[in-house]
């Protein structure tokens, strides 16, 4: 099924050659595999000299009824330590964990790294958007501690620790300094919860201090996302706790076109990292090669940058956004006297009419 | 001070007069005494039946500490069950509460109400915005409650209950319902806090059972953030726990122009409401007659139709809007043709350029 997916060419054999490095793929639901070998195809015509592992991700349970990646992909990526992931299905079983939860749970991958970057050639109501969002990728409201007190009164326990907090705000100044960027904002409510934010925002204002080339600023989120939606473009680096990055990377995202051209990155500690595209799976358009792959295509552009392979990425981040400025998705045949790179991507994303 | 705010009329006196209602007045800090002047000018111009009482707010501290809202205030309130208040500075102490939040909560206003709707004349991004906002304003990450479990180590409750979700649900299906607005959208993230948003969530969908005549969707929050700014006109009325409601509610806000624009109204049961402005006290142009009452005047607006005076109310909003759309605010000279509430108004808004 999915051979046939991008134009006639064959779907790239999975092989382990000698100086290759190993990323583990996980395809996906839903339009997950399609995606993916779009982004394949592309690694394959740029000649990046990576090989894919691939592997399913569906829970499992172990001992204790504990829920589980699957050993196989626990395995690959302890030996890799680099994936690429497209959308898993939400489960809609009571007590059975989200997927990408569980990822992100699995590899303590603690940092939450969504650029937003306004495209040229897709038009939404902004330009000039140049902004990514650093979220807490491991406590906050997403610890999972509920209980009920008594029948009718529920307690959700969101959970803030100094080092996690003091983990992402090192991460986010020094992915600041390391991208020629000037400002990081820590996002908070410390005005509510004193205590629990107070503690994330004493803890930027630590960092900061070792920081002077980074401009620190602090912000209400109610007052961000106001901000945001008249003016994105006074925004720069933002860290803040989990809940809130999962609203504003999503936020942001719409500013500029959608989950469907947002890349992302899972960052822990060792240089451990998943990069996924964060759309749905869109199942009602599986396998009828319509589904856009750019939100997993600059999710690995992110991926080559981070295992330092800067040219690969740059060479297909251009790609991909010649592509879409000079809107060669929609073109009907594609001209050879394209530079070769821009063709496979124009051909992964054949010639029709994405849905964005 | 206050008496020459506006134009060169008057302030106007604190009258008894029989067959008025009385509402009980907070003007607040910085600009808020300055734009109550202008609301009360044009409401003394359009010839509302109501007479203010005005009383101040700082935090006062009762028996065994217990923070309180001063004595006559709350006397005023108990007794007029009306208030429209304007902004009041965020205390810096640690341990000195928000008076917002304790005036909520003194009068157990449990239902936050923002309309947004898109201003003629009043450029943005958007157009057509046409949505309401329906806040749970007593419990969920608001509780206060927050513990140090171990050094670093932070805990803050969020608390929902059965019966405060229940009461925000009915309240947002009889908003819909009375306001022929035809859809309530609950918002929430009960994929992850399952017990908690489950219960809210839970509630929600069971009201909705009774009011098969208004549509009922759920979403989640980040859903909605996202598809908010890719295309505001697909909302109507929303309905959402406490954080939540903060943080919609400004990104609406920010979509048709701000704070500054925006009325609220915090309602409690048995008809007592507060309506207010919920932009800042704006310090570094207080008492310069720069500051823009539309806020609070819209504010206004919306009380007199919980008091059941439609006609005033539309009278007044009428001519607020009229006034914006025709750009009279930046008039130097305001011409005596025009209608008398319009020209009121206009004064009120000053012929200068407001801060929006
Ligand atoms: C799928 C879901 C559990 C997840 C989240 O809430 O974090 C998603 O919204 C995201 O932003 O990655
Ligand atoms: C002033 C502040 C405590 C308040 C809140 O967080 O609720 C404000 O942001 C609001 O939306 O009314």
């Amino acid at each position: 099924m999915l051979s046939h997916v991008v134009g006639a060419a064959k779907r790239p054999t999975v092989c382990f050659r000698r100086g290759l490095q190993t990323v583990t793929l996980i395809p996906g639901d839903g339009i997950g595999p399609e995606i993916s070998v779009a982004v394949m195809k592309i690694f394959e015509s740029a000649k990046v000299p990576i090989q894919w592992e691939e592997r399913n991700v569906t829970a499992i349970q172990g001992p204790g009824g504990r829920w589980m990646i699957p050993p196989d992909c626990k395995e690959s990526m302890d030996r890799t330590l680099i994936g690429l992931k497209g959308p898993l299905k939400t489960p809609i079983a009571a007590g059975h964990p989200s997927m990408n939860l569980l990822l992100r749970k699995t590899f303590d991958l603690y940092a939450n790294v969504r650029p937003c970057v306004s495209i040229e050639g897709y038009k939404t109501p902004y330009t000039d958007v140049d902004l990514v969002t650093i979220r807490e990728n491991t406590e906050g409201e997403y610890s999972g501690i509920e209980h009920i007190i008594v029948d009718g009164v529920v307690q959700s326990i969101k959970l803030i620790t100094e080092d996690a907090s003091r983990r992402i705000a090192e991460y986010a100044f020094e992915y600041a300094r390391n991208n020629q960027r000037n400002s990081v904002t820590a996002v908070h409510k410390a005005n509510i919860m004193r205590m629990s934010d107070g503690l994330f925002l004493r803890k930027c204002r630590e960092v900061a201090e070792n920081f002077k080339d980074v401009k620190f600023t602090e912000m209400y989120l109610d007052t961000v996302c106001l901000n945001m939606v008249q003016d994105p473009t006074q925004f720069d680096v933002l860290v803040m706790p989990n809940l809130y990055g999962d609203i504003l990377s999503d936020l942001c995202a719409g500013l500029i076109g959608g989950l469907g051209v947002t890349p992302s990155g899972n960052i822990g500690a060792n240089g451990v990292a998943i990069f996924e595209s964060v759309h749905g799976t869109a199942p009602d358009i599986a396998g009828l090669d319509m589904a856009n792959p750019t939100a997993l295509l600059l999710s690995a552009v992110m991926m080559l940058r981070h295992m330092g392979m800067h040219d690969y990425g740059k060479k297909i981040e251009t790609a991909c956004f010649d592509t879409i400025r000079d809107k060669k998705v929609a073109l009907k045949k594609i001209t050879t006297l394209l530079p070769p790179i821009v063709t496979i991507v124009a051909l992964a994303y054949r010639c029709r009419e994405y849905i964005w």
